[in-house]
């Protein structure tokens, strides 16, 4: 008895609709890069762990997939440290590679490994499955892709914005109205500078971000809380109250950060991008947030995260400024800046405002009606000519009952059916017909090809 | 001090030109699938190792890469399990999971597991990589992708023609001359038969293959030292010289097999299939050839393998008829046909006859030279306007020398650079440089525009 087949958990395969859906995103996003002169890469699925391990923080290595070394994975291990059964310490003996956690690391390795071929700066983008041991939950899943796109050895400012002309660009495609959020990790530090509390910016940023929800007096209770000291709450007043345009804001913070020279830096850096961005005119709002602090460890300069408008659901695209991507391997000085979209979230979106365009999805148009041997030979004709001409036809393979032939093509949702029955035949003709209409014509095969590719 | 990083044994990274090359490879093949109406699926990287063991032979289960559980993986292992040091038994306790081999597996794990939602005949395809803990050598990697093309659910022989013609439109497309070969297991089948030496039939195709290279003497002798008795070999003789053209060999067939009536089926098979494709009209040879033998168990029907004509490389192509794909997950009764194309040595191929067309190569169409802030705003409005246009355009982030950019735009094989400084500003213009010529003029945005798109 053959057992069930499963899948393992937080893995899921694509229905040919649901890679239709995926293949546009992709696509649209690839096209996009390209416009910008973005170049593809791949890495393989698998990295030494020694490549992998100490970057993603401890948690980060307990969500690696690790791959059992192959052969007798136990030579080299005494029989005390097998029972010692420490499960961390001996993944490590059994396994030297582990599946990919994100794409940034691989593409660190990969500037490392290939300097001597990269011109730079570099402009990649990279689309491929990353795996996390996480636990599975609704949008969370073990297998997942990233679509990166960073530029590395160069610092110009430029690269920040044209990674937001293309967020903008992209999502202006997929007709998804989004707002871009942008603030600076040297905002962030000068704010810490000025007020003394350089440890507390996360805590900080948290408590700005409830002001619409509860109210200054608790932002500030809350601030109180975490330790923050009455001066420093009383300087921060300014900060959590900032409102107005972008241009407003980064005045006020002028003011505010004018003894921080890293603060004044974010500040001007913040000021070229958005004044940039404001000439070359974006489609989507662009708005400075200074309670957007995403991975503040490993940023420097601008981070940037992207809210849909239109659905309630988390970031669905973020990056940021980067000064060391690759020192960790041995290589000093290259900075990078990079963005990455969230393919599943953006795939939710667009389902949830049913924004897919009906070509994206569409497969085959045509398919001939299989009335037995002689029948089929002659629609096979019609059929190389119409694909000659561009156009995904099949032919139904069986000589099956017209019902069955008819409910294939309305499942598969094709938009033309072709009939040819022995009168047709004798003509040297086909009878086409138009799902959506019903209406039905006898054409030649040039008339049909015509009648699908107009 | 960071250790000099590298990447898995039998693993590669992509560059940029070696991405855009495969890109062209898989969208060509992809392309001509959707023409056929094939419709893409993807499955997860990792399937359960109760899915993929024992599908693929002793020997395949050991090449399986398994994925160690996370957590604590010792659980429920005795100190004595532990200490026989039982590589592949202990291996079924700490993993549960395992790296696909191949898509056929998994293939058929999903139409088990889907049949509900899917409607046959279901014409799938598939571009996913697999892994495989082989020894590497040239060639031969660990991670590498399988284009796969099924139809299950269909016993017609339509299907076997409209794979044929896959063959060869892909091959056109991509200008390498084939040779497609044909053959049909239950000829093989019908010559065990007549000959009276079933499991003989590996030694007879390996034998006859020889012909051309040590005569037929040669091939006589080596089958009696195989076993086969003198009256087999006498009667062989018709099919060790077949020769002439697929009519004339399927005649001299169908008298030798006129006693099996599984032969005869096989070379009605092939009748059929032949005599529609020369309807059809092919633009590459296809031969019946009874020297290919390809995964005997598993095939049931029509097999067939594509050799390269110009280029000395193994089968570039292959697949076949089976008839009970989804058995082996309880599924009885699902009969399918597949190809499977090469990808890697389809790139070797096209890489060794030069055949890559320029444009699938190409990426970037224009570069602007940054002469300073003044000049990069002023470049980036006519830069909006030509990525506005589909033109593949990007501007030199720093304002570096101009010999760093222009090595860049020729690393890049960038055909058009834009140059704009002082006096083209002054006249509103930009001096358009074309890199193969030299010729450089002084053109509008709009000029610019239709320069590059003509």
């Amino acid at each position: 008895m053959a057992a069930k087949p499963g899948i393992p958990k937080g893995t899921r395969d694509f229905s040919p609709v649901e890679m239709a859906k995926r293949n546009y995103i992709f696509n649209t996003i690839r096209d996009v890069y390209h416009l910008y002169g973005f170049q593809q890469i791949e890495t393989p699925s698998m990295e030494m762990l020694s490549t992998l391990m100490g970057k993603y923080g401890e948690e980060g290595d307990k969500l690696l997939f690790k791959i059992q070394n192959s052969g007798d994975y136990f030579s080299g291990i005494t029989d005390e440290e097998l029972l010692s059964r420490n499960a961390a310490k001996l993944a490590s003996k059994f396994c030297e590679k582990g599946l990919r956690y994100d794409l940034t690391v691989p593409f660190a390795r990969y500037v490392v490994m290939h300097r001597d071929e990269i011109t730079f700066p570099f402009k990649r983008y990279q689309i491929q499955p990353v795996w996390r041991a996480d636990r599975p939950q609704k949008g969370r899943y073990r297998e997942f892709y990233q679509c990166d796109a960073d530029v590395v050895g160069s610092d110009s400012l430029l690269n920040e914005v044209e990674l937001m002309q293309i967020v903008d660009t992209v999502f202006t495609r997929f007709g998804i109205r989004v707002c871009i959020k942008i603030n600076n990790r040297k905002i962030l530090t000068g704010i810490a500078e000025i007020i003394g509390e350089a440890d507390k910016i996360v805590d900080i940023t948290v408590a700005i971000d409830k002001l619409d929800k509860i109210g200054l007096d608790n932002v500030n209770k809350e601030l109180a809380e975490k330790g923050i000291s009455e001066e420093a709450i009383a300087k921060l007043q300014p900060i959590i109250l900032l409102s107005g345009t972008n241009t407003e804001k980064l005045a006020t913070l002028k003011t505010v950060l004018s003894d921080s020279e890293t603060g004044l830096k974010g500040v001007e850096e913040s000021e070229f991008i958005l004044n940039t961005l404001q000439t070359m005119g974006l489609k989507n709002e662009i708005e400075l947030d200074l309670t957007l602090a995403r991975g503040l460890n490993y940023y420097t300069g601008a981070i940037f995260e992207v809210k849909a408008l239109d659905v309630q659901i988390g970031s669905i695209t973020g990056g940021g400024r980067y000064d060391n991507l690759t020192g960790v391997f041995g290589m000093a000085g290259v900075s990078g800046v990079g963005i990455s979209f969230g393919a599943d979230r953006i795939f939710d979106v667009l389902n949830q405002l049913e924004l897919y365009p009906k070509e994206a999805v569409n497969g085959t148009q045509l398919l001939f009606i299989n009335f037995g041997e002689k029948e089929a030979a002659f629609s096979m004709g019609i059929l190389s000519k119409a694909r000659a001409a561009g156009i995904r036809a099949e032919i139904f393979p069986d000589a099956a009952k017209m019902k069955k032939q008819m409910s294939y093509a309305n499942v598969k949702n094709i938009p033309f059916v072709a009939i040819v029955g022995e009168n047709e035949m004798n003509e040297g003709k086909a009878m086409l017909k138009n799902m959506e209409s019903g209406e039905q014509q006898l054409v030649t095969a040039e008339e049909l090809i015509g009648a699908l590719t107009k």
